[in-house]
Parts: C-alpha cells; sequence; structure tokens
C-alpha cells in the first residue's frame, strides 16, 4: 500500500463523528444547534515550532494540544477539528507516529476530526501542519476574549512556567534524558476543563504560547491597562536545574509552549483553586515587574515576537 | 515597518465581521443561530498547487476561490474564513499581492476573514497557505454529498473542462500571452450561486478539482454506482489551440483545476440552466467512456491523485 493510501486509511479510521461525513465528501457539516462557535488554527513548521528529530507522536499530539489550549482559553468545549497535512515521499512510518500521537490528544480531550486536506510537500520542504479546531460555548454565555482586564484586576497562570522552554534547551545543548522538562516541550497538556471553569468569571483570559511576559503585555495592551508582573512561578524540574534566581525567573518568562491560561480577574475576589497569582493591573499603560520586592528591568525581547 | 507588522496592519484592515474579533484574540467567535456549519480546508504548496512565478494576487484569489469551490458543492452560503499563512523574511511586496487577491475574491462571494495563524517559514522553504472555510445551510436543508447519485441519474457540469490544464501547459511552455485559459488557471470563478441553487435537487455534488474523469470516478465509487461518460465540453478558446478531437477532449478530462460544479441529477427530469450533461449512471461499477458514439479507452491516470 502507498504512504499516501495508508496514511489516508488510518485518518479514517480515526474518525467517529458524522459531521466527518466520513472523510468521503469535500466538507464537513455540523450541526449547531444554536451554540456560539469558537474556531482557531494553530500551524506547526518543522524547524520552527518543532525540531526535526522530535518523536512524530508527540509533533501530532502537540499539534492538537496548541489549538486545544487556544479552545481552552476561551472556555469552548472541544468539538470538531481540520487538518491540513503535507505528505511526503517516503515517509510513512513518521506519518503514522504523527497520526497515533494526534489521535491520543483528540481523544483524551473530546475533539473529533472532521475534515481537512492532505497535500503533497517538494521534496525537501519542511513539514507543515496545520489544524483548524472548533468549539462550542452555549448561546449567551461570554466567551472572554484578551480585551477585558480592568485596573484593580489580578492576574493568574494555572501552572508553572518556563519548563517547555527548559526542555527545548536541553535538546539544543543535545541532551537525550526525555525527562519533565522536554516533555513539557513535546507534550504539553491543553488546560481545557479549567478553561471551562474559569470563563464565566474570567474579565480577560488567553493561553501562554509565545512567553509569559509577552503574552500578558499583549492582555494589557488589548485591555488599555498598565500591568505589573509580580511573580513567575516555576517547577521544581525547572528549579533543580536553573535554581529560582530573578535570572532564572526572567528566562522561564520570556521562554515560549508553555501553554498554560492567563487569567483576569477581579483582584478583591478569591481565584479559584489551581492558579497562581503572577501580576496585577494598574491605571496606565506597559509592564513592569517587581520580583520578590525589587524592581526588574524589563528586558528588549519580551518572547517571542511571532508563532 | 516590517514585513510582519505590515502583513498583520494589512489583514487586519480586511476584518470587518464581528466573528472575528478584529484578529486581535486567539479564536473567532461564530453566532451559529441554528443553522448547519459547512466546513473546508484547503491547502496550496508552492511548486505543487501554483507556480511560482504566478502573479501573487492570483495566488490569494485562487486560494479563496478553491475553498469556496467546495462550499459551492455543498450549496453553502459563504460565511467565514481562517487564514494560515506562512510569512517569509523580504516577502512584503509578495504578501500585499497575495492578501489583496484573496481580499477581493473574498470581497467578490460574501467570504468573511475572521482568524488564522501566521508562521515564519525556513529561509527558502516553499510557501504554503492554507485556507479552511465556514458556509451556512438552513437547518433542515439536505446537503448533497459525494455519495448520493442512483442509477438512472444524469451526470452534468456546470462549465467546460480542460480550460485550466491548458493553461498551466501554455505556463509550462514558457508562454507568457495571458489569455482565457492562463486566467482559467490563475483565477478560477467559484460557482456559489449555481451549487446554492442546484442543492436542492441533486443527488450527489462535489467540485471538479483534480480532473473530470478521476472526480467523476470517485463520485461513481461513493454512490456505488457504474458511470458511462459520453461527453467532454470544451471552451472555444480550447478547442482554438487543442481542436475537439477525441485526443482534446480526454486531455481535457484528465486536466485539473476546473473548478465546475459535478452534478448528479435525476435523469428523467430537465436539468436547471447551464448545466452540461456529461454522463449517465448505471448500475454495476467503474468508469466507461463514449465520446461521439466510439468507445474510448479509459487512460490509466484519471487525473491527480492527490491535491
Amino acid at each position: 500500500m502507498s504512504g499516501e493510501a495508508d496514511f489516508l486509511r488510518r485518518l479514517k479510521a480515526m474518525v467517529t463523528d458524522p459531521a466527518a461525513r466520513g472523510l468521503a465528501d469535500d466538507a464537513a457539516v455540523m450541526l449547531t444547534r444554536g451554540h456560539q462557535l469558537v474556531l482557531t488554527s494553530d500551524t506547526m513548521v518543522e524547524g520552527v515550532h518543532f525540531r526535526p528529530d522530535d518523536p512524530p507522536d508527540t509533533v501530532g499530539w502537540k499539534l492538537g494540544a496548541v489549538n486545544l489550549s487556544d479552545l481552552a482559553a476561551k472556555g469552548a468545549v472541544p468539538s470538531g477539528c481540520l487538518l491540513s497535512y503535507t505528505l511526503r515521499a517516503n515517509d510513512t512510518a513518521w506519518d503514522r507516529e504523527f497520526l497515533g500521537g494526534l489521535g491520543r490528544c483528540l481523544k483524551r480531550f473530546g475533539m473529533n476530526l472532521i475534515g481537512g486536506d492532505t497535500v503533497t510537500a517538494p521534496q525537501g520542504a519542511p513539514r507543515v501542519l496545520g489544524l483548524t479546531a472548533i468549539g462550542e460555548v452555549p448561546a449567551g454565555q461570554i466567551i472572554p476574549s484578551r480585551a477585558g482586564a480592568r485596573q484593580g484586576d489580578k492576574l493568574y497562570v494555572s501552572g508553572p512556567i518556563g519548563d517547555a522552554g527548559a526542555g527545548l534547551a536541553l535538546l539544543a545543548e543535545g541532551k537525550k534524558a526525555p525527562g519533565e522538562l522536554v516533555r513539557a516541550y513535546r507534550v504539553p497538556q491543553p488546560h481545557v476543563t479549567m478553561g471551562q471553569a474559569i470563563a464565566l468569571k474570567a474579565h480577560a483570559m488567553m493561553d501562554v504560547s509565545d512567553g509569559l511576559l509577552i503574552d500578558a503585555w499583549r492582555m494589557a495592551e488589548e485591555s488599555r491597562c498598565a500591568l505589573e508582573i509580580t511573580h513567575v512561578p516555576l517547577s521544581e524540574h525547572y528549579e533543580a536545574i536553573h535554581g529560582d534566581s530573578i535570572e532564572a525567573r526572567m528566562a522561564a518568562a520570556t521562554a515560549g509552549d508553555d501553554y498554560v491560561l492567563l487569567v483576569a480577574l477581579d483582584g478583591k475576589r478569591e481565584p479559584p483553586h489551581g492558579l497562581i497569582e503572577v501580576g496585577q493591573f494598574k491605571r496606565g499603560e506597559g509592564i513592569s515587574i517587581k520580583l520578590g520586592g525589587k524592581r526588574v528591568r524589563v528586558p528588549d525581547k519580551l518572547g517571542y515576537e511571532h508563532g
């Protein structure tokens, strides 16, 4: 069986939602029942968003996870997705493992593959893997944007910062040990359930994908507030390698691929369990940093400028 | 202004639908009003689906058109779309013209840009341009698939076949003259209004993207019918170069990029205006060809095996 036929057979075996029409039609069809739909599209390019030597099943997982993380940040219940896949000659094993990892991620979070497109890539071209994900939110329920934070709101994250960046650095140094940090880089866990729980209370919400500082700055800009960052929570795995100095925290805050939620909530209320306070919105504009009571210079590069 | 900032500014200027949230959020939000949604995703790779020397505004138009053609084949009213774009260094002019062409196409057919993703491509990598398009069909209305043709149905197309393939051949030969055939290849016109009108009567419908023979064969396979092709309609532009011999018609029937509708309708009823009869569904399986009363050998290669 040719690589393409094999890939399409495996793709069809992943399909259960009637919306997909068995992947035998030109388009997917969704019944919407009057829900609001949240749509997001994230593309990963080989050599840019993943390493050519990343195990293909983790690349598949990550493509699902980064899109699910965007749905999570809107409080949406994952529904369906469309895959855009560049197929290369003689890559059957890679394709198969990729689909296995993507399938595990979609199953884990209840998102159905409902369509997409498979295209041929020229030999030697980097893989370009795109997913468009659709989630549902009940009609009338507010969907938090980046632009709703208010003066006096506190800023929270739903997990530690910097693990994925530290994992990527280990890989770049040629470290072979898988370890928790590398795992954070390769197999991020989108905070889908947490996002659904917080969405009703959040003034603003997004996920941290390009780095805590740059994404928090974007939220502040869109919300027309100033923001003071007061904490950068680190994991024990991160601290075991880099310690918890201000330098270590700033390195974590400017690394990307965290895929935790970034949430602005009323500063006078008790935050939901599982959130960690990292800052406070104020009158004005721009971002400032104070860690352990000390003012820290805002770095020139806040994170990745684009994905 | 950097190329990226310029691209994003232009992209934001294209946005009018509130679903897009001004492209300032991580996801688009659609109110669905209980419609059925038709979703399709088509990706174009430089050197595969378009030529590096194709004018960028035509590449933008075509990316919109090929996705609109899939919506047309389901009778859907175009609604929103998400763009996945690989941005390369020092390509500002190309990006700007691409967006201009895409924008004209979207405006022409009433489809709103509501989101997407812009990613960096490594230097020298081919452009990979993806669009996910969403259309609406009223609740309860049947959406034709590929799999509904019945014995006795007639097969129709909504326009002449082979122009785009002939145009591509002219370009490959180094012909500079733009002409109608090159225009058919570069600036296809999706049959959106026609698709909406026919969808209610069609037993099966799809668009011809990979070639008349291969797409008609796919419809027959999915419908578990045999199919006899009896006509391959040519344009005057095509005939002026290639004549109307059986060889010329077979070349047209195995070329791709036509983007006309392929429709199975009740063989006993008068077809809607604008459709051209090209065949008949029968009991059995497989495809046969009879042109001008003569049996024609079915070629080994029916068209493009995948996009």
